[in-house]
């Protein structure tokens, strides 16, 4: 199946049907977006005005359209994209993105539409996302056919019923330094559901995590069987708890929200991480792309602020993290190495007159001691992202800093080492990577 | 009491004892910070080798000050601080700051040291914040004697045993444009203590709500008393929940952490709202301070966002609201003047192409029908600070809008509209502003 969906991440040519040249249209938007983030192939308007868009001249209707185009994205009133669809289908065009909404959720007739659309693309064999979607940004083929314009790359697939939803995630991600591999808008699921995204993320080499925001699965057989398959890890959001939750999901997309209870037991089954908030969801997604799974539980908190340590400590313990005492010849050797102020304990305080230099000397000397050495830098500590080496088995959480937390917080991400913005985050997310 | 801290947050003219030249060094920076602030009297920098500090030479000795300082800020060794305290009572000063650490938490000898620092301030009527703490910031008097330099005036007081939990949270509060009314960094609590600080900013009138992080009440008695006559609304953030985290929290700041359970029997009775991360002290103290509480529970959500707006009402149901159906004279109204497209109900979804107009026109249509009005703005709206009015009873979360998100949270706030980056957050935090 996966195999199916490469001409909607990897297109040659793309065509935006409904392309505009009024910036408040979406239609102008998503074209500019396109043209924006890069793309390195066509990017060919369609309009039938034949309106100028940024420089180039729309072609007036999809049957214009040349071969060779494998792409396109639609966004147009939702009564004309059935017969567009066939017409794609004749120029052989093998993906399309419906961003137009006016199908399953908006009633009777929307729904009439949305199955005569998916019966054409089937026939003509085009994969389908959306519709009434945000589309799909893949910033490893320069590929933002969404909004807003996002492009940094990183290692976390989002997949969301939701776009805004998906649009948040790979926002803070992209703020955080840390970016995203993709970011996909579900939207009503006509053909493209999250069995297929799995699958397909499951191969894709930039992707390390799929973090997922459902309201329902659509296809229970295919999605325990994408799931089974699936080596990498998945975290899931799924929304609809009570009851008028689930009934305003079952009108968003005409999900079957289905009983929670349900969901929360085969989630645990497969092996799922379920996230309760989104931040959750982004955090867990975080910890499981960019910190690596600790060997066991004993954990060694190194802190510049007792009061954090403290919060991380009784987080950590719940959580069933251990924060054991210094081993003797630790301790013994950390009490040469630094000043005497410093508490020599686990939690080991640094105290607020450290600085980066005193984090290093610790975590050398620390070495082969515990599973995991979570760092909190509280207070501004400048030069905290030269002496933290990336891909180590390390926590960070970083706050209190103000300018210089953001600027070392950014620096110590574009080197791929997480830093969470509480201790509690932080280690909550690194839970996510421990086998109890 | 709280008069007697009058000259802590009020004061006239500022000795920094143990202010340096050197800018890696503390006594450098919180003169500095004490300056760049604004402070709008005379700040007088103190040290042994008269150096030129700023552009100010410095008084050899506190017994070279003249008499009128009314606060000193000390960042000098511990075993100097109790003799120079006696120096500082015969000029008459009346409140002190004591940044230094190496007091009771770092041992027998720094015990023993802070109980002759606490005589000695308590035989000179001066009071005493600290020792081991970093300082007093107060932007309504322009005083920043801390770190780092945050000078947004709000309505949040935050008193913190830590300092980095205290200057995470005014770094949050300015970063989102709402600012704080006063940061009080407690250390070690030689002498000024939570209950001190409650009883002054009941008082104070600047202050909306006031936010603790404590890792353990130091004098029961006068908690409770001060929290008794205390007519605003108090959250505590109280660390120590497990063993090994109350163990750290007693040797952090020789805190009597106890029973987390007899705090948690108190704090219900006393009415203060708990909070159970950094994130949710922040959160409830800002919806305490800046959305009205409503008068009932029934909401009603307006959103761009279907997946958020579901979010929303699962927490929402969770925390004690009702969601409840539009009634019909309602519905009716808002089916005439929204689009075809959007979805009339409660979540009410005015879809993806929403502007802000058409959250103002809801806005209009429903006031008087529900207790509290959440708006849910998703994706990039321009606008939304414009039609949002301040002062009514509104909740807003704003998501997935990337830099257009960015501006208009900030315009947001500064009109005093507080924004939640998240539905949950959002709807957690008014749940404190509901009787349930």
């Amino acid at each position: 199946m996966s195999s199916s969906l490469r001409p909607l991440f990897h297109p040659t040519r793309i065509a935006v049907i409904g392309a505009s040249a009024n910036p408040e249209k979406m239609g102008f938007q998503i074209y500019r977006n396109i043209r924006e983030a890069g793309f390195p192939g066509e990017v060919i308007p369609v309009n039938p005005k034949g309106e100028q868009i940024l420089g180039t001249t729309s072609v007036k209707s999809p049957g214009d359209l040349r071969e060779g185009i494998d792409l396109a994205v639609v966004i147009i009133p939702a009564k004309l994209v059935p017969a567009t669809i066939l017409q794609l289908g004749e120029r052989s065009v093998r993906a399309a993105i419906i961003i137009s909404g006016g199908f399953a959720e908006s009633g009777e007739e929307g729904a009439a539409l949305q199955e005569e659309l998916a019966r054409n693309a089937a026939r003509c064999g085009i994969r389908l996302v959306g519709p009434n979607c945000q589309g799909v940004n893949y910033p490893y083929h320069n590929l933002c056919a969404s909004w807003p314009l996002i492009t940094r790359r990183g290692e976390m697939a989002i997949v969301s019923q939701s776009g805004t939803v998906g649009a948040a995630l790979i926002d803070w991600a992209s703020e955080d330094g840390l970016g995203f591999s993709a970011f996909v808008s579900l939207g009503n699921r006509a053909d493209v559901d999250e069995a297929d995204l799995i699958d397909f993320f499951a191969d894709d080499p930039n992707t390390k995590v799929i973090a997922l925001y459902i309201e329902g699965v659509k296809d229970a057989a295919k999605f325990l069987s994408a799931v089974r398959k699936c080596r990498k890890p998945i975290v899931i959001f799924k929304a609809g708890r009570t009851e008028r939750g689930r009934q305003a999901a079952e009108s968003h997309t005409r999900s079957l929200a289905g009983s929670d209870a349900i969901y929360d037991g085969v989630f645990r089954q497969l092996g799922i991480h379920r996230a309760s908030t989104l931040e959750e969801l982004y955090d867990f997604a975080k910890a499981l792309a960019y910190v690596p799974a600790p060997p066991g539980p004993r954990m060694l908190i190194i802190t510049s602020s007792g009061g954090s340590a403290i919060i991380a400590t009784d987080v950590a313990e719940e959580e069933g993290f251990s924060v054991v005492p210094l081993p003797p010849g630790l301790s013994g050797r950390l009490r040469e190495l630094l000043p005497s102020h410093c508490i020599v304990g686990n939690p080991l305080d640094l105290t607020g007159d450290t600085d980066a230099e005193r984090y290093r000397t610790v975590l050398t000397a620390a070495e082969g001691y515990y599973d995991v050495v979570m760092s909190i830098f509280g207070d501004p500590i400048p030069g905290a992202s030269r002496i933290m080496p990336p891909g180590r088995c390390d926590l960070v959480a970083y706050l209190g800093g103000a300018e210089v937390e953001r600027a070392e917080r950014r620096l110590l991400q574009e080197k791929k080492v997480a830093v969470f913005p509480t201790p509690e985050r932080a280690v909550r997310a690194l839970a996510k990577r421990l086998r109890l």
